[in-house]
């Protein structure tokens, strides 16, 4: 009897937690499971402003793909997504193809520049290992620079957006300042930190009062808020800005662009309907037209049945999508048993500020300081629980309670 | 009385050595001793390969200078000699003006580009703590941005120059590179050292069988030497190179200059006799037509009895120059004793290959491997000892001898 195969594109959260359900659930005899990803590892993208400011390597916010799976139930590939040919049942690779009965896309998410002048040429984007290491050495370059041609510019760092990711990044970039001004023997009023939103908040959608909690626990660590201030365009020596219709020149050698993503575009070019790359999945998590694929991650669309508005893509809805899908799988691939519909338990947020400071909503209760820390904490440990089990908590978890 | 006032200018192992020596031999009242450096810091030249290369942090390699002079008895000014006017007794500084009855200056080198084209706007030169941080943090940088670029040139290197420091740092990179290639998920080999050297050997004057020694250990450890291959010019994307006749490009992102150095402009430009910014200096080191003006380290030019030549600047000569001349000021100050001419008492050199190899000479003994290693953190450590005793080894000194 042939096996159905289940192909896995990416192995972010949405991939990775449906792979490892999958493997959980399913026998060696009953599928053939297929992992697919660029790189040799997972990483915990929402750690990533932290390798990119140098508060934590990046291989603390990394895993081999190989200790977490169970390579006698899945088989790993190491490569690239070129096309997914929805009607061949067929993804097309770099360098081979696979057959699908099943296809799951969880190809995240890619930056989104909304057609803001020279971003994509001179600011950077928190979006991968790679992308997160070059921030933290672009800045070090800079700063090591100050001493012998002494610009202020060079001491400048620009964030653009303060949602989530942007006030997260300030927040460790001000608890990295201390060391870079020892390591490059820099006067520390010279080293400046902007938060530019164009919102007429940061945190837009948070709570108002925890906000203001974040805005001036930041502000007291030395990060300048911009805010109602739209960045008109990115140039080779920094950024035009617009408030109140003023035009203004800021002048930075590091400017980090944290305000927008939008789904994988591959998978538009795939011919599924996207809206800025993301599918409307319906209730199983199926893009329109395709029974037999599905979509998890920053690419699936599912709108809120409160404010039918769409959630936001975030690690939660991700992991809750991976652990729905993998039960559903098996349930198709067994021919026995009910689809159940997905529903997003949303157990609220915490952005943190620091490794030891923070603010959030969880289960309803609003947290500030070292409890929301300490909240955020837990969150990012259960994740890696839920993964790999204890081991993997202990050996890439954040034990620095204290 | 009128307390004799002596000005020692720069706090490198001349200035250095001279100073710990005067406030040995002078008691507080015989004499206002000033010392003045444009670092807080004194650093060891010979070490600021190591830090270029990322094998040393740059906070191994300097000292507080007020963690070695009794301030008791010597008075540190913070600031830069801006001209010397002989004749005015006097030195103006970026800040103020110093008076003096006697001078010592020992204001080190300055890199020599021999007029080749684009090496001053694009090529690196390991000159001082802040260079070699910014050479560190700059292969670095090119290295991360390999992952999204993909560039090979960003992960070549090339130094110009197989002399004493050529080489030194050359093993120091060849050290790193694995380092490197882990942190940045590099193909191995895809890193090139580059040695360019014009002259028809590397190491010119070195023993040739201790040349070979250095020369095959560093190819085994993948340099690449280019013998007898001049630098035409140094350009945005590379180095253009000549040999026999033939013009070759050769694409990096990294050019250090590691092949010429000359005394301080300085000397120069303030009216005293200099070649290529050195003094030749009679037997008590004073410049030419000045009584009260001495010169110690790399700005001095001493000849060789022995072959009419000049001594190259090392460490060991201006470490000598400081003990001969700080004796010779306290008989100067005092009105009785006699002077003593110097003399070089060449114990030989050792070139590090790494922290655990190299080559060398000493006490006109062949040295090779770890035992020229160990050779040449004796004499490091044998330095510190005699600038601050064995705290002061206990605390900066190589002890990693095995």
């Amino acid at each position: 009897m042939r096996k159905p195969k289940i192909v896995v594109l990416g192995a972010g959260y949405g991939g990775m937690i449906t792979t490892v359900r999958l493997q959980k659930l399913l026998s060696v005899n009953e599928a053939e499971i297929t992992l697919v990803n660029n790189n040799s590892y997972h990483y915990q993208t929402t750690w990533l402003h932290e390798n990119a400011a140098g508060t934590l390597h990046h291989d603390k916010t990394r895993l081999n793909i190989k200790d977490v799976i169970d390579t006698s139930k899945v088989n790993f590939v190491l490569d690239t997504v070129v096309e997914i040919r929805g009607k061949e049942k067929r993804v097309i690779l770099k360098n081979g193809e696979l057959e699908y009965d099943y296809l799951v896309v969880g190809l995240g998410f890619e930056s989104e520049t909304f057609g803001i002048k020279g971003l994509k040429e001179h600011a950077f984007s928190i979006a991968n290992i790679n992308g997160a290491r070059q921030i933290r050495d672009h800045i070090e370059y800079m700063f090591s620079r100050y001493a012998t041609e002494k610009r202020d510019e060079l001491l400048t760092i620009v964030v653009g957006g303060a949602g989530f990711t942007g006030i997260e990044f300030v927040a460790e970039l001000a608890n990295r300042v201390p060391e870079l001004v020892h390591e490059y023997d820099l006067p520390r009023e010279k080293v400046r930190i902007l938060c530019v939103e164009a919102a007429p908040t940061a945190l837009p959608g948070f709570d108002p009062e925890l906000v203001e909690y974040a805005v001036k626990f930041l502000e007291k660590k030395g990060v300048e808020f911009l805010i109602g201030t739209a960045i008109k365009e990115a140039t080779e020596t920094g950024i035009i800005v617009s408030k109140d219709d003023k035009i203004e020149e800021i002048k930075a050698e590091t400017v980090v662009w944290a305000a927008g993503v939008r789904g994988n575009s591959l998978v538009e070019e795939s011919g599924f309907e996207a809206m800025r790359g993301r599918i409307k999945v319906d209730q199983f998590l199926r893009a329109p037209g395709h029974d037999d694929a599905f979509i998890v991650g920053d690419a699936a669309l599912i709108f809120n049945p409160e404010n039918d508005r769409p959630y936001p893509p975030t690690a939660q809805i991700a992991i809750q999508e991976g652990y729905n899908l993998g039960k559903n799988l098996a349930v198709l691939v067994r021919g026995k048993g009910e689809l159940e519909p997905f529903t997003f338990d949303n157990k609220g947020s915490v952005c943190s500020l620091g490794h030891d400071d923070g603010i959030g909503v969880v289960f309803g209760k609003k947290l500030t300081g070292w409890q929301a820390a300490f909240m955020k904490k837990i969150i990012d440990n259960r994740y890696l629980f839920l993964l790999g089990g204890p081991l993997l908590v202990l050996k890439k978890g954040k034990l620095n309670f204290f």
